[in-house]
């Protein structure tokens, strides 16, 4: 391949790379998506590996985090029994598909974090000194706060999501 | 304190610490987050060192994160030569300061990234043999399509925090 197109893919690569660590995913997990979002046929593991110069270890890791939020899928290559990946394109069709349970998924865990913290807040016995029943007022209060939060970021999240 | 409030405490400062890996920041980052919030008065880094068993530099890196954020703002302490920090609890004030500047300088440079791929692409010269013709072609498309994500991104993001 001509070496000022080489220069251009991994450009890309690199900027999406950079990208990705904003939203939650690794640099190389952005970096491997960018390979097979810039990528005319499908890949196997030893051609990201080859590209991106990583070890086989990470790039399997870092495909079943892609694989799992539905930005990656296996395809069937004939006569090749190894595994090829292609990137997921359709934008829509991601923020609806796996990142959106993944999503849910992860608010729903902070959701019964904040139920659990309050219910051990209610448990403590009521025999506490004055020091302690002021910090019950206020983790209380807090969890109030994080929960206002935590009802915007839902909010948000399904206005984009649907 | 308590032991059962010590509990509830650590409770909730782990769920966000596994909250914040899923937007871009990292377990401790939130950790130390969590705690500012769950604290009834400024701490120092000697403080969240103790109460989260990190090194005093990864305290240190972790605060610097979060007061580039705007999460975290440094507070001062009447008799103390420390710094003594507190947690930004205002949700609104946080999406709009920032926050906001990051993700639109995040975005910002996503964009600088594809002009630049773009580029590149336009400073090849003519006489491609006829796979590199096609490459280039695959690229121009998929560099469309790449813009096309970063707009519906970008409207999504501004429709959050204006």
């Amino acid at each position: 391949m001509n070496e000022n197109l080489v220069r251009a893919r991994d450009n890309f690569i690199e900027g999406i790379g950079h990208l990705s660590t904003t939203v939650g995913l690794s640099r190389v997990t952005g970096q491997l998506y960018a390979t097979l979002f810039f990528s005319n046929s499908p890949l196997c593991l030893d051609d990201i590996v080859e590209r991106l110069k990583i070890s086989k270890g990470s790039a399997s890791v870092n495909i079943r985090t892609l694989e799992r939020w539905g930005l990656v899928r296996k395809v069937w290559v004939k006569g090749s029994r190894k595994d090829f990946y292609e990137a997921e394109v359709n934008f829509e069709k991601i923020i609806n598909g796996e990142l959106a349970v993944q999503v849910r998924r992860k608010l729903g865990r902070t959701l019964d974090t904040l139920t659990e913290t309050e219910n051990l807040i209610k448990e403590i016995p009521e025999d506490l000194n004055q020091e302690d029943k002021k910090t019950v007022e206020f983790y209380q209060k807090r969890l109030r706060k994080m929960k206002e939060i935590y009802k915007l970021a839902e909010g948000f999240l399904e206005s984009i999501l649907s």
